[in-house]
C-alpha cells in the first residue's frame, strides 16, 4: 500500500482555492499510483478558522467542497481534515473537528477529533464538541485508524488535563496503519518532542505511523510542515521538508532505514520567522515593507528576514538620527544595507523632535527630560514610517524583541509601530544566537552591531543597562513567570537570583501589559508568547 | 430565615483585601441578625481571574483566604464564590468553579459550577472542570440549592448549546430557597432578559430564588450588580442598586410585593461607561485623564462620562486645531469646558503639520494629498496627548465608536491612542441616543455638536458621508454581521439592503481587523465586542 501525504499551506477561509490544492494533490497522488492520500487537520478551512466558525453559512461552504473532494476520489482513498456539523446525543447542534473518509466517490464516515486543545493559543472547545469513539476503516486488508492532533499527542505529553487516551481506545482496533492528521505550530525546539511523541506513538500501537502536518503561516501561527512517517518500531524514517510545501509517497512494502537527521533549531527558528513574515504579506496580496535601522541588533535581524522573505527589492530600510543617535549606528546600518543591497533612507527627525520641545514646553515648565522626551523620538520614528507605509503601501515591520515587550521596555505607539512584530516572541538571548547563526560563514550583520552594548539612543550615553538588569536575568524571569507560570519564590529558588529585583522584574511584566495589547501581532515561536493565548488581566494587583 | 446578599466589588487577585471585604460583610450581616450571607461568583479572587489561574500560588493562596472566612464564621451559614483544586474522577489535578458552604466555623462542602461558558468573552473550559451533580445543604430546616450564574442561565437562554440543565436536576431536590451565585457582566438592554430568566427559574423551581451578582468593572467588564430577590411565584420583588456596592436583607418570612420598575436602558448604558472608567482609573491607583476635544460628538460624549467618573478637575481637555478644523468646533469645544468646568488646552498642531509635509515632500513628490496627510494630522495628535500624558501621568481616553472601529474610520496610533476606549463598544447611533439623553434636562453638551454633519476634520470640507453610507446603515451591518454572525445574504434580505453595497462594508469590517488588533481596550457594553472574545484572523479570505 502506498500512501500520499498532502502538506499544504492553506489560506484561512480561502475554501475553493484550497480545495482546489486538494483535488490537485488527488491528481498527483494518483499519478504516483497511490492508494491513500492523507491531508491535514482542517485541510478545507486552514488552521485555525477561529471565529469563522460562527457563520453557518461558512460551514455550509465547507461541506460543498467536501462534496467536490468526494466525487475527485475515483478509485482513490482519502482522508481530508475538515469540520462538520451533527447532532450530538441529546439533539444538540454541533460541530465536530474531524477527518472525512471517502473511498471511491463515497463518503465512508469521519473520524471526530476527541481532545480539543483549550490552552494557550488553542480554543477548541469554543466551537467544537468531542466524540470519545476510536475507529478504524478497511482499506485493501488493512485497517487504517485515525487520529487528529492533540489525540496522539496526549498519549505522552498531555495526560494530565484529559480523561482520555485516544491511542490507548485506538490500540484495542489493532490497526495496520495509524494516520495522524495534525495543524500542529511551530515552536522553539519542537520537533525534538514532536519525534519524541510520534515515535512512542507508533510503537506502543506497534504499527507504522504517518503524520500529516499542515504548513504555512496563518496571522500569527507558523506551521512548520516536516510530516513523518515512523515504523511500527517507532523509528522516524521519511521527514517532508520544513517550512514548505512538500510531499511524501510512503510504501508500506519498503524497507526504510532509520532517519539520521542533525536538529539546528536556530536554522528551524530562522525558517519560521521567514515564513511568518513571507505568509502575512503574501496571504494579504502585499509585498512591500519597510522598517527603522536603529543600528542595534534587534532591526539588523529583522532586516535580514525581511530580506529573505521578500526580496531585498520590496524592503526599505530607514534611517532616523536624532541628536542622541550615535555616528557608529549611521554606519552600521549603512554597511548592513550595502550588503544586503536594501535602500536605505536617511531621514534625521531632530528638527521636528525640536518643534516638539518646543511646542510642548509652557506645558513641561520645570519638568526634568524623562521618558516623555523618549517616546518623542521613538513616536517621531513611527510616525514617519506609517507616513511612509500610508503614501508606499509599504507594511512597517516592528522590530521590538520579547524581553523588551516583557519589560515595557518599548515606546507604544513608536517602536512598537507595525503590522507585524518579526521578534515580538524572540527573547534578547535568541536574538544574539539567531544574529551569530546569520553570521556563521560570512559578516552579514556587522560584528559592531552585534558586540557594542545595547542602547535605544533616547538620551545622551544611555545604556540598556542603565534600567535593566542583564538579559540573561530578565529572560530567566520571562522563562519562569511567563512561560513557567512559577511564583517569585520558585523563580528566585530555580535560578538562584535576588528575590528583590525578581519580584521589581515581574511588576515591571505586569505593569507593561496595557502596551503589549496594544503591540503588533507578533510571529510566535515560543511555547508562550504574549501576542496570542494569554489572558492576562491590565488591571489586577496580584503578586506570587 | 433571613439572608444577607452581599454585592461586592472585588479586585481582580487581590485576595486578601477582597477577602476583607467578604469578612466585613459577613460582620454586617451578624449585626443585621441574618441567618445566611451570600457572595457572588468567584467572590475571592474577583471575576475573571483569566490567566492568573495558572499560578498554582494563586489557587493556594485562595484556599488560605478561605480559611479565613471559615474562621470568621461563627453563628452564621456562608456561601462564598471561589475557586477549588481537586483530583476528578480520573485522578487529574482539576480546577473547578465553586461555591464554598460554610455553617458555623466549619466547611460544609462544596458546590461546582456545572455549566461552563466558553464563548464571547467567557473561556472558563480553559481552566475549569465541569461538575454535573446538583445539591441542596440544609440549614435550619430549609434545603438551600445552588446555582452558578450560567447553571441557571441555561435553562431558559443557552439550552442549544448544553447537554444538561443543570435547573431541571436541582428541581428533582425540592429546594426550599435557591441562591444564583455569578458575575454576569452588562450588556445593553440585558436586564430585561436576567429579569425573565431568573424570573422563570424561580417559578419552575417553585421556591424563592435570590441572585448575587458582582459589581465592578475588571479590565474591559462591567458588572452591574442589580443582585434580585424572587418570590416562588417568580414574581421579582427586591432589587439591589446598580453599578455601586450594595447589600439586600432578605426575609423569608416578610411578604413582599411585586417590584414595579420602569427600565431606563439608556441610563444604565451611561452607568457602566461611568463605572468602567472610574474602576479602571482607581483600581490601577490613577486618578487623571486627558482626551482630544475635536469638536465632535463622540469626544464631547466622553467628556461626559470622564467628568462623572473622575470629576472635572481630573480631567484635561486638549483642542488641536489643523488647517482643517473649523471654527464652530472650536467654539463647541470651549462651550462644552466651560459647561462641565474642565481644563481646556489648546495647542494648534498646524507647524508641527506642515514640518511633516516639509520633511517627507521629497519622499512623496507627485503622489496626491491622500490618508497619509489626514492620519498624519491625527498622529500628531495623539503623540501630543501621549506627550503630556508621559510628563503629567494623564491617561489617555480614546474617543472612537465602535462604527468608526468597525469601519476603519480611525486612524491607528492617532485617535486610537489611549489607555481606554472609552466608546469602542458603543455604536455612532447609541453615542447620540446618550448625547440626547445627557441633553434631557438641560443642555450640556452644545446642541451645535449633536446636530452638526459628522466630520474627521481632516481635510478641506470633508463628512462621514464622503466615504461612508450613513450611520443607520453601518450599524445595521454591524449588527447582522458581527453581532449576529448573519451572511452577506442574509443580511441584505433582513435590512433591505442593497448587496453590492452590504459586501463593501463587509470587507471594510475585515480590512479594518489589523487595527483593531492594536486599539486600546473598550469598555464593553455589547453582547459582542470587538474589543475582547472575538476572534477574528487578520489574513483569511473569507466573505459569506
Amino acid at each position: 500500500m502506498k500512501i500520499y501525504v498532502a502538506q499544504l499551506n492553506p489560506k484561512i477561509g480561502d475554501l475553493a482555492r484550497n480545495t482546489d490544492k486538494i483535488l490537485n494533490s488527488i491528481e498527483r497522488a494518483r499519478l504516483e499510483k497511490a492508494d491513500v492520500v492523507v491531508f491535514p487537520e482542517c485541510a478545507i478551512s486552514g488552521y485555525p478558522p477561529e471565529d469563522l466558525l460562527l457563520f453557518d453559512s461558512f460551514i455550509d461552504e465547507m461541506e460543498n467542497q467536501l462534496q467536490r473532494i468526494i466525487k475527485s476520489s475515483k478509485n482513490i482513498f482519502v482522508v481530508v481534515g475538515t469540520i462538520r456539523k451533527s447532532v450530538n446525543n441529546n439533539q444538540k447542534n454541533s460541530l465536530f473537528n474531524t477527518a472525512a473518509v471517502i473511498s471511491d466517490e463515497k463518503l465512508l464516515g469521519y473520524k471526530d477529533k476527541t481532545l480539543l486543545p483549550t490552552y494557550d493559543v488553542f480554543v477548541e472547545k469554543r466551537y467544537f464538541e468531542s466524540n470519545d469513539q476510536q475507529k478504524v476503516f478497511e482499506h485493501k486488508g488493512k485497517k487504517i485508524g485515525i487520529l487528529i492532533c492533540e489525540d496522539a499527542w496526549a498519549h505522552v505529553e498531555k495526560l494530565a488535563i484529559y480523561e482520555k487516551d485516544p491511542v490507548v481506545d485506538l490500540e484495542k482496533l489493532k490497526p495496520d496503519l495509524v494516520l495522524n492528521l495534525s495543524a500542529s505550530p511551530y515552536y522553539y525546539q519542537k520537533k525534538d518532542k514532536r519525534i519524541d511523541i510520534f515515535s512512542k506513538v507508533a510503537k506502543d500501537l506497534n504499527c507504522p505511523l504517518i503524520l500529516a502536518n499542515q504548513v504555512g503561516a496563518n496571522d500569527q501561527l507558523v506551521f512548520d510542515g516536516h510530516s513523518m512517517f515512523f515504523d511500527k518500531n517507532g523509528d522516524l524514517t521519511v521527514v517532508a521538508k520544513g517550512f514548505v510545501e512538500d510531499h511524501l509517497l510512503i510504501d508500506l512494502k519498503a524497507s526504510y532505514t532509520k532517519y539520521s537527521y542533525e536538529l539546528d533549531h536556530l536554522k528551524d527558528l530562522y525558517s519560521a520567522l521567514v515564513l511568518g513574515v513571507k505568509d502575512y504579506f503574501r496571504k494579504l496580496n502585499l509585498s512591500k515593507a519597510c522598517l527603522g535601522l536603529s543600528g542595534g541588533i534587534d532591526s539588523a535581524l529583522v532586516l535580514c528576514i525581511a530580506v529573505d522573505a521578500l526580496g531585498p527589492h520590496n524592503v526599505l530600510a530607514l534611517s532616523m538620527p536624532s541628536r542622541f543617535s550615535s555616528l557608529s549606528s549611521l554606519e552600521d546600518s549603512h554597511k548592513i544595507c550595502d550588503s544586503l543591497r536594501v535602500e536605505l533612507m536617511d531621514i534625521p527627525i531632530d528638527h521636528l523632535y525640536q518643534q516638539y520641545l518646543d511646542l510642548l514646553s509652557p506645558f513641561f515648565s520645570g519638568k526634568a527630560f524623562d521618558t516623555t522626551e523618549e517616546n518623542l523620538q521613538a513616536r517621531i520614528r513611527g510616525m514617519i514610517l506609517m507616513a511612509l507605509s500610508n503614501k508606499l503601501g509599504n507594511i512597517v515591520l516592528s522590530t521590538g524583541n520579547k524581553s523588551e515587550m516583557a519589560m515595557g521596555y518599548v515606546t507604544l505607539y513608536g517602536d512598537m509601530c507595525g503590522g507585524l512584530g518579526v521578534l515580538n516572541d524572540v527573547s534578547k538571548t535568541l536574538v544574539y544566537k539567531l544574529a551569530n547563526w546569520i553570521n556563521r560563514k560570512k559578516e552579514i550583520i556587522p560584528n559592531n552591531i552585534i558586540n557594542k552594548e545595547p542602547s535605544a539612543e533616547l538620551r545622551a550615553n544611555q545604556k540598556d543597562s542603565d534600567t535593566l538588569p542583564s538579559y540573561d536575568i530578565v529572560d530567566k524571569v520571562l522563562q519562569g513567570y511567563v512561560e513557567d507560570h512559577l511564583s517569585l519564590d520558585q523563580i528566585v529558588k530555580k535560578y538562584q537570583l535576588d528575590s528583590i529585583l525578581v519580584k521589581s522584574l515581574i511588576e515591571r511584566i505586569h505593569l507593561a501589559e496595557y502596551k503589549r495589547r496594544q503591540g503588533p501581532p507578533g510571529i510566535i515561536v515560543s511555547k508562550k508568547s504574549f501576542t496570542k493565548g494569554r489572558y492576562f488581566p491590565i488591571v489586577h494587583s496580584w503578586m506570587s
